[in-house]
């Protein structure tokens, strides 16, 4: 993290070069030209200027005015990193707090000038920025590229070598005649493709130019009969030139993108989906009087539907994991008030385990291994400057996950360390209850995020208490660990269509309290919908679980469970001992996990 | 109800017209002018064509088919009423069933004439009609009326008397005003008003043109500076008359509206709502050269917010209301096996003891009096032709309410007629849980009814169960019993956004289980929205009952209920005793709430 200092030098190398080219504010997001989550370093625009890490930020820079906004997430950790830079925190979907759209609605001033890099601008959000120009008669630059001529040090793009991924159901060629068949139902022949994600699923590729995230840089053209892969040819191995030719799959620079997509003649009728491309994508489009047909981007269904063969895969991948964990927690339940541990070495303790597990290839996320208050900074990552050790007493969060040839994993355990509050074991009781309630819950094909997350909000609700994050997200196969298209949260989003849950779909399960500057708490458990019954009533889904991990009995009070609660709870630590124990190698492990399973 | 074969008599009639002015299809939905739920008899044309009396119907009629769409809560009935017709019932919602729209893109051939009456079709669905014959190369007539020259016995128009509503809050002028701010906000200077409801919901009249909706015929145009209102003057009585003067409402007679919308001047840049707008009065504007601006009817969340004068007074209101429910069901368990009563003598005896409440007006609905298999129908409303005879050892359900001066009310409760069956107990057990947890809910300010539904399809969900029809509507303010904008329905209305609940809303909570042709059970309370507490983690919101009626002991099964549950069922029972009790005439009511109310 760059000193306050070193920040608000940068900024103002910037602000001379808006002056220079005059541009009265500028806007920077932590995407990347895929859209990305996680980006590579060489994308890090954002952190560069502000030295702010999180994932999600709108940067505005004015003449006298930098504002940075960020989600509930991140406020914790945020306002720390911004101190002393003379950035200010807007605390996004707080009450009073004005959207980036909001805000440049009231300092955009006739005949001023937007400036952004619309390579790495959403189109949606473009629309927005450029609506609201227009409105307050601004006009807009959307090639103005912030780190020009500041970030001297700046990054090389990432070329690693790519793979192709075995044990795919469906091969790369039957993908893209599907994706095609959606294209002409929407009205268009051809598809620009930015989402790494939905590029490795479409092309069964995996690579590894983003940590934790199994993915290449790309983009992707499909019309009627050409698929052309971006992607650098250093990248690209024979293997998988091989795979690509067998799959009827032309391969060109990923440089060469942009150029072909202001010539080439195979981009006709566009399908694209606003919230996956670029706004550069869409002006380039728009130049060539080419007027994209929007819309939901079929991929996104596509991938969170698991084929069979990958839910096999997830099913076996998820135990294995579990067990890696099972083997970390009985360690540190063991070791509690007689080794001294800190958050970062009981981190590389969780992510040594996992890597003796034998497809491992990557954290699928850097570990949150959190103790105390650290816990309630919801998306922490220990490091040196922040680094706790383990105390007794309090509770110990560990939120982790790993990418393997078979899948991705994500899950999270929260274990008190010693004698803990009665306000702690309502609040382990209450989250454990969500996380439960929602597991087994049965519901109507039909639903979707936002009905599903009252199971798991309700016994929060009840006693006041609630948390500043989704409950659930899909996770890619050995992909992202976010995904979608799927998403529990209550909180419709406007103009976006919930997508019902179908059989095949993951999701995480991961509801917490936080209590600033005391604790934390999260239990998130994978798990898939898979069909329950039919009958003249409807056809009923259900989740059946893929993480097998206990839940702290120590921790819980069952005055604040009702008795199909504590059934819920025993069934699954039922499963939990009979799924893992054959899979831990040692005895005094199989011993923890039995007392760790037996009901309450 | 019309014969089979005097429906089939009219549909020839219909397509001997439809042949002379090279019609298709006919298109006809059971509403009015006004987009109403239940109609004047003058506007039931899709009754007189097709016997079928439910109440959101659409009737097409082609040259050699006939369909008619209606939706979940009429299937039983509407599917007997058809029998023998000719006409085929197309269940709406079911899986493989076409929309009106669906239908209509199948079966409209290039160069087809489409046909209906754009007085009786709401913009918002006219404009779907108009583009899919657009589509289909076909053209659109909406000056039809199907009716003309063969309803020769069609009723006329109503104009009852008017009066003005006391105890209102806030004066017409007043609603005006904050009418036209919203409409200013719209980015327009005028509105159309078509909703009788809101109609009197802005003047504070109250009229008596359709059965239990104290409504008069009417519409109102409002602009910067006038309201004209245009109802009969016979209707308007010299105290109405007074009223309106006094706040600067200008009226005319009913029949001017549609002259005046072709010319009148004041009709300047028009702000209108498409679904409650009809066709006809946007293709009248369009003539005219004004694009009118689309949106949500502001009037319908100041309407569905009640003010503090107001709920005081439906919340005595509910109380008297709950108390001639409560007499009515004392009386009906004590005569079960001793009196000989039918559904239909049961209603009377129920709209009699309403009729002694001082401030009655009418029901608010003809009260539905089911026995048995009847109350599977969700809809019913017991006829001489369907009349049952009150038996012992099933279900007795009654859903019932009046209009008063002082509130609307409903209510429907379900009571065992002697011995029932296991299945049975659980059943109604499950219902009353369903409606107990909803109504005890605590529940974030932002949450709407999509996520509240949950609270009660959760128990049923669990089971395999689950009803047809929504399970909470707003209510008026001596106004019509089904009112928006709130909804408690787990599925989202496609393109509409979902209100949330605020306090000072008013909401039915009605969940059911229906066995065709075994029994039905719905047990449905009225609740308010009130503030719960507000802390660091949100605005919490909850509900107060407004209606005080026992749940039957008696069917209830333990087994199925969680011990919160029963602490729920037990502090509303010892509500409903200390509420209603002083309000029983006589000892032996009082008595048979005391042992009704009881804790289990």
């Amino acid at each position: 993290m760059p000193e306050a200092t070193t920040v608000i030098g940068r900024i103002e190398q910037l602000r001379n070069r808006m002056r220079e080219e005059g541009i009265s504010i500028c806007l920077m997001t932590s995407s990347d030209p895929h859209g990305s989550e996680y980006v590579s370093d060489c994308f890090k625009v954002t952190e560069f200027f502000s030295g702010c890490t999180s994932d999600n930020v709108a940067l505005l820079v004015g003449e006298h005015t930098a504002n940075l906004w960020t989600d509930g997430r991140y406020f914790l950790s945020a306002s720390k990193e911004l101190n002393g830079t003379g950035i200010e925190l807007m605390r996004a979907g707080e009450k009073d707090v004005p959207s980036v759209g909001e805000f440049l609605k009231s300092h955009l001033q006739s005949g001023m000038c937007l400036a952004y890099d619309g390579r790495c601008i959403l189109s949606e959000r473009g629309n927005v920025y450029r609506e609201t120009a227009a409105l307050c008669n601004c006009t807009v630059r959307g090639d103005f590229d912030p780190a020009e001529g500041i970030w001297t040090d700046r990054p090389q793009k990432p070329s690693n070598p790519v793979w192709v991924l075995e044990n795919c159901e469906e091969p790369a060629m039957e993908k893209t005649e599907r994706l095609r068949q959606a294209i002409r139902l929407r009205g268009a022949s051809s598809m620009i493709l930015s989402r790494l994600d939905d590029i490795m699923w479409l092309t069964n590729l995996r690579g590894s130019d983003i940590p934790c995230n199994p993915v290449a840089l790309s983009f992707c053209i499909v019309n009627a009969d050409r698929t052309v892969l971006y992607l650098n040819s250093k990248a690209c191995t024979k293997e998988c030139e091989a795979y690509l030719e067998a799959n009827h799959i032309e391969r060109k620079d990923y440089e060469d993108f942009y150029p072909d997509l202001e010539t080439a003649e195979f981009v006709e009728s566009v399908f694209l989906c606003p919230s996956d491309t670029s706004d550069r994508i869409v002006e380039i489009l728009l130049k060539r009087g080419i007027r994209p047909v929007a819309g939901e981007n079929p991929i996104k269904l596509f991938k969170a539907v698991k084929t069979e063969r990958e839910l096999e895969q997830i099913r076996s991948c998820y135990l294995a994991d579990s067990a890696a964990l099972c083997s970390f927690l009985c360690e540190v339940e063991e070791g509690i008030g007689k080794e001294e541990w800190d958050e970062m070495a009981l981190a590389k303790k969780l992510d040594d385990k996992r890597r003796t597990i034998p497809d491992f290839l990557d954290l699928s996320f850097p570990t949150i291994s959190a103790f105390g208050e650290n816990a309630a900074i919801i998306h922490y990552e220990p490091k040196p400057e922040t680094n706790k050790r383990i105390e007794r007493d309090s509770f110990y969060l560990v939120d982790s996950g790993g990418q393997y040839q078979s899948g991705t994993t994500d899950v999270t355990r929260t274990i008190p360390t010693g004698e803990i509050s009665p306000q702690m074991k309502k609040d382990y009781t209450l989250v454990a209850v969500a996380n439960l309630r929602l597991l087994f819950a049965k519901f109507q094909h039909g639903t979707t995020g936002v009905n599903l997350d009252m199971f798991a909000r309700a016994p929060l609700w009840e006693e006041g208490l609630d948390y500043r994050h989704g409950t659930g997200h899909g996770i890619g196969f050995v992909l992202n660990v976010h995904e979608g298209p799927q998403n529990i949260s209550w909180r419709s989003r406007k103009g976006k269509v919930d997508t019902p849950f179908e059989t095949g779909m993951i999701t995480s399960i991961e509801p917490g309290i936080y209590r600033d500057g005391e604790y934390g708490i999260r239990t998130e458990t994978i798990a898939e919908c898979v069909f329950s019954e039919e009958n003249e009533y409807g056809r009923f889904l259900a989740f059946s679980p893929l993480t097998y991990v206990p839940i702290s009995k120590a921790a819980l009070d069952p005055a604040y469970m009702e008795p199909s609660d504590i059934r819920k709870l025993n069934a699954y630590h039922e499963e939990v001992y009979k799924k893992i124990s054959p899979l831990l190698k040692e005895d005094r492990e199989k011993e923890w996990l039995y007392a760790a399973t037996r009901p309450i």
